[in-house]
């Protein structure tokens, strides 16, 4: 069962081992990512040269691979580090930035998603949809559809490839199989700060490095993302002063806030 | 006629439309100039790779091309980005960081030119002047020079290609032809906070994308910035909580705030 | 011999000459690297490609190569700033940025060094370490060991290239042949902001580029960023707002904090 003690246990040993994450992620949202990871207690690593790729993949505890500004030797890198990934058995998280938008964003995904086992995806309704459907197209990298309308396709994505699926939005869902959890927590001001779900889904390996229930490990990420956005709302000026006093949440977050905070569905 | 009316106008539309920016622009400013489209409401894109460039051209409300941290292969995909708007007629905002420092940086941004129609060109003093002069060499990015000194260059650069130029500096100036509009607002912290000048060539394309009349529309943009910057002035403690409230004052700008404070010379 | 007035009188040539620094640097740690830069008064300048890597190098003062997110076209620019960098005698700072973690690191680490004379290198212990020893290997870019744990491989590097190695920890180690300087003072959040670092060295390339006893230079820098530090912590909560005070504070350092709060060893 999910609840705020898994979610606790697994900041408390993020803290205490401070797994090293290695990502391979878009050129926006690079420093946030580093920044969240440090304070969330985990160490990341960013390195995309084919030359190295393989190599820091196996230092690592989790591998982040994000296509928010991708190119084809980025897209060549995530294969060769998702392989190795696989090869020393720590989890992928694959985020489909702005997939259904562009053919090469969606065929690079599900190139991605073939390149693995992928262990979660984690993506907004658009991005999930778009893996799915022949059809989607989406309008960039921002979602206009609520995460309940990816309900369906992120269950048939986890069926077809034996992974999590983590839709974020007002409500965070993660799926896997017949199985979901709904996280309800979270700030109207979340998605006015670029790179936040680029850093869920960062968080979501630091989670999944020291948890391997996948499917709790996601869920923890977006518990925690949400209650730092719920605490930040609470004093801020605009998104700037909130993504500052997010961070600093990340950091603060104690074993009471996240069980007074949690909304499961 | 220009006056708060229309900043005012324009920046409800930007909210309410909430425009798709396409950004190719530096490494450094990325992240900042994602934040300020945010704040102000539009929705900002990064994509650079051939394989989806004019995709995501085609998607979107405006286009900025910005060279501060140019390559051969950005360059490439930067005029097929502006192929693809000219096709779709939206604006294309270009922001040639650096010209005059290097030769490669000068006719980088001359060829970008050519590959036009460009709807305005939004530089400091020493970078418009490259533009039009042979023998310039500026400094690297940081304009040593007055605005003042490049209204000439403004004007010439304007007939010859037909677009608006937005020279920023203690006063900004915006020229088209015979017009000019100057835009006294601002604060001294400004040039003190890296990616001001590349955030100021986004929110031109935001303005662009909801406003036609790209003299208004450029105007608009700086008008904003400087009240914002003022705002932000008032009670800060150095560049970084400058350059944080100065994105939540671009979130949170009234009409009232900008009617009161507007600086129209 | 070293004291807060060489670091006071190295600040005010900083703020008063704004020396040119020209950065190939990481992707992560661009913006956070220029705002360090303009914050202390030096002007920033990023531009990597080949076209124009040294045509920038002899517009600056200094030229930083940090190797964090390295691939093989931006060391081969690498290369081509440190040669022009040379010629022009002015000083290299190199960063080796996880050298000891991959063997791509290591190697090209060892091959910017010998690309030089480079004046100073600024890294943690293990990075320091690796540099020397063929069986380092550390754990991507954060280091495990103590500062002193280097001290050793520092002397032989200094003697080896002639150069000054500036060690970064809870004490900062500067070191050439037989001489040492530690300067004590930052703080614990330091490490839980990604890219301080990567500003430490861009902050040496900064006092380099003003006082060419680099191993007075090095010195001040660090002297910079841990009273920077020190005064941040006093009231932050957490590493966001640590970040934001820190540049600040270097924005506003007077003589007065430099000399009454300079911890040397």
């Amino acid at each position: 069962m999910f609840s705020s003690t898994t979610v606790i246990s697994d900041l408390n040993k993020i803290r205490s081992e401070t797994p090293l994450i290695h990502n391979l992620t878009n050129y926006v949202a690079m420093n946030i990512t580093a920044n969240a990871l440090l304070a969330i207690g985990a160490s990341p690593v960013m390195a995309h040269a084919l030359e190295e790729v393989e190599d820091m993949a196996r230092l690592a505890s989790a591998v982040v691979i994000n296509i928010g500004t991708l190119s084809p030797l980025w897209v060549e890198a995530m294969k060769k580090a998702i392989r190795a990934a696989v090869l020393k058995n720590i989890p992928v998280v694959l985020d489909p930035v702005g997939a259904g938008a562009t053919p090469y964003r969606t065929e690079t995904a599900r190139q991605l998603l073939a390149a693995g086992p992928v262990a979660i995806i984690r993506g907004n309704a658009s991005e999930i949809r778009a893996l799915t459907e022949s059809s989607s197209q989406t309008r960039g990298v921002d979602s206009l559809e609520t995460s309940e309308a990816a309900i369906d396709a992120a269950r048939l994505l986890s069926r077809q490839f034996g992974l999590v699926v983590s839709v974020s939005g007002p409500v965070d869902y993660i799926i896997r199989d017949s199985d979901l959890i709904g996280v309800a927590n979270g700030h109207p001001l979340m998605p006015r700060v670029t790179g936040l779900g680029c850093t869920a889904s960062a968080l979501t390996a630091a989670f999944a490095a020291v948890n391997q229930d996948y499917f709790q490990a996601a869920a923890g990420a977006m518990a925690v993302m949400g209650i730092a956005g719920e605490l930040a709302g609470e004093n801020c000026a605009g998104p700037a002063s909130f993504e500052l006093a997010f961070l600093d949440w990340l950091y603060r977050l104690s074993a009471q806030e996240i069980q007074s905070r949690l909304k499961i569905k």
